[in-house]
């Protein structure tokens, strides 16, 4: 047999929030699929299939912490990735369940790196985390990261309907990174199709590290405008010691065309890493709604929160 | 990357069992989440962070031997166990779903030490066999290990409402073991409370051991009188061999206030050990119900099953 | 603790399919549980006793390659197989859900051996290819493999009610092979039953293989007459070079007595073996129904199907 790796993260907070019902409470909680980090348990393993190519997998399941269930209620055991594929000099082509484009690419423009996913905006702003019946191409070529992907809609009759399609690019050199990534998806009838595209960059300055991302989407619907998101956010990260660190980020989403509203969202967070694997964090959070954005928040136009806890990686 | 161990029981057997429905009727069934020993497949490791601490985690799975399927239909994959933690000597803090205080205190004096989970009285006895949500204190000084514990409730207005606190403490010395535990919930609504307390011990003499226990449940309700629960319990373990093991247990529960019954439960077990992971076994048992306890028979007032199987810990 | 094996399959592949709806619309598809071999993550140990004998368990669960969710909606997490026992020279007794000694029989003379579960008809075959609550018995005598299992009905009051019971042997020796099992099973009222049996062989001549079967099911039912259900098919392997094989099959099947039809399977497959443990696979597929049969196209009497792919074990 082969050696499979499990691998995973578990995170274990509490989490304090203000204005979570039409009537303004409070509430305070400990269930949640991750505050920091999100949880995971992983299976993967890579074979060497000899002449530099291989063949690998991974199988993800993601759960709740306060209550040990599954993160999802469709059934997803593997919900987070299932994806199997061949790899090379010349990249890889994997199949399954596995993030989108946008995802990977906002990855390293985002300044708290995809932690918070369910605080902070940038996951939100990824044109969907991952996609079902998933291909996709990545390949390498010297600082530039090339990505393709082709989601089956699997409409019978209607090969587009359903089907999503994306291409990206990621440019990294020393301190300095970049990226892009352009999507176009259609809905379940083939007669609405949404068009996203991201752009951001980040870059390192001996202790400090500055990120910067924008990403729009424009959905069309059968009202005469389109819906349309934007996204946009600017922190940085600094440690003040090589344990200690310290990430500040806002950021603004944007609702207009068929409905108008507004997000700010500023986030200020610190962890005190126990070891590589285990860290200490904390974070402060408000948020300011406006608009059609404010149902988020059950019509309240403010929250507020904060989050202590413990991630462990393993 | 770290070891992750993994870890678990699988039971493998047969129960007949009277008067499982109202028309009287006997039944032989295989289906269980395990006859003598709760199945489970568990991930769990730990992680040295120097000075004396140390992160560990656990996420065990529960399954019915005779499907395969999940040990609950609420989607929960780590329903047994899902918590996180930091450990050192003045003990440990861990947060998730997790064993309740009570059933960590009663486990040392039950005689059938939570085998026949479904059969045995001790498991019902407990407050709760685990609480979502939990945030655990456990510490070792000398012979004594004490417990605390909140478990959240995460209702928005309301702390208090479904939450649960709990303290116990366990003495043991040399053949002798004593513990007692307390727990206080709240209802959904913040409304009405239960109380519960335990107190039990046990002690060995050579090839024998002989433990008893007593718990006592309150919980307010609507009516004027509440609802009332008494657990108590007698046993005895044998070894006629090193590798063959007698048990013999008598549980009474008496419900009395706002509904009044009674269940006797007399058990009587047999292990054969074919290995220090490997057991066969069999039991003998009959129940008698009176008054509110009888619909736990489809109304009938007596029951009587054996089991027999083999238990294999991995 | 235990050395636990973590092995499985994933397999990622796109099919395409004719008139898969009443408009005679066509897919392309990757959701599947595995197109070319069923996907599977199983855990697996073998625990030595001394003096020959040995304890075992098996759990694997099943996952859909396009979306990571479980290969079923009834929460059964170890769906594929949940089995415990016990094993010696006088060969293995096992409890749980586990393969039907007919599906291990056919297994030996199924041409594309149970690969494209999904397509190829072998599998309709089995009298059902597992059951829950079994208790199986295997024995290697020589060149002789004897099974015989009792899968509990568990129904109050009628202990055949749901059971099924079967015996089977096969016989083994250098190039040839041969099998034949006999299954009975009782509905859940116990007032009909289900009748089944099948021989078949295959036998090896260098590079090549010929395997013919035949399966006969009669299921009494409120009708005057019972639903018979006869499966027959005959094909062959063919290595062209060590790691490119060819295979090609034709399984018919024929229902008569209370509703009539047939259907007619021709299917041409190619693998090439980047390792023992990852393949390359394709598949070209026709399929002609008559009568009642062509339900399963919607209506259409005639369907065709492409698949392509890669599979790996681990």
């Amino acid at each position: 047999q082969s050696a499979v790796t499990i691998y995973g993260s578990f995170d274990g907070g509490v989490r304090y929030r203000t204005n979570v019902d039409a009537a303004g409470n409070n509430n305070v909680t400990m269930s949640s699929n991750g505050t920091f980090n999100s949880n995971r348990i992983g299976f993967r393993g890579v074979e060497d299939l000899g002449g530099g190519l291989n063949a690998h997998f991974t199988l993800e399941t993601g759960f709740n912490t306060g209550t040990g269930a599954l993160n999802n209620t469709a059934n997803r055991l593997f919900e987070r990735t299932a994806s199997v594929g061949l790899g090379g000099s010349w990249g890889s082509v994997d199949l399954g369940r596995q993030y989108t484009n946008a995802f990977q690419t906002i990855a390293s423009y985002d300044p708290f790196s995809y932690k918070y996913p369910g605080i902070a905006d940038a996951v939100a702003a990824t044109a969907g985390t991952r996609y079902d019946n998933d291909i996709k191409y990545v390949g390498k070529f010297g600082p530039v990261t090339a990505r393709a992907e082709y989601a089956l809609g699997e409409v019978a009759g209607n090969t587009s309907a359903s089907s999503a399609k994306s291409i990206a690019g990621t440019f990294s050199s020393g301190a300095f990174t970049a990226g892009a990534a352009y999507t176009l998806r259609e809905d379940a009838t083939g007669t609405f199709d949404t068009d996203h595209w991201t752009v951001g960059g980040a870059a390192k300055f001996g202790p400090a590290r500055v990120a910067v991302g924008y990403a729009n989407q424009e959905a069309d619907n059968a009202t005469p405008v389109d819906a349309k998101t934007r996204w946009m956010w600017i922190g940085g990260n600094f440690a003040l010691t090589p344990a200690f660190e310290l990430t500040a980020a806002f950021y603004k989403t944007k609702l207009s065309g068929s409905t108008v509203g507004d997000k700010d969202n500023l986030m200020l967070g610190a962890t005190y890493a126990l070891s590589k694997r285990t860290n200490l964090y904390t974070l402060l959070d408000t948020q300011k709604y406006d608009g059609a954005a404010r149902v988020a928040a059950a019509g309240n136009s403010r929250q507020r929160g904060i989050a202590v806890g413990v991630n462990h990686l393993f």
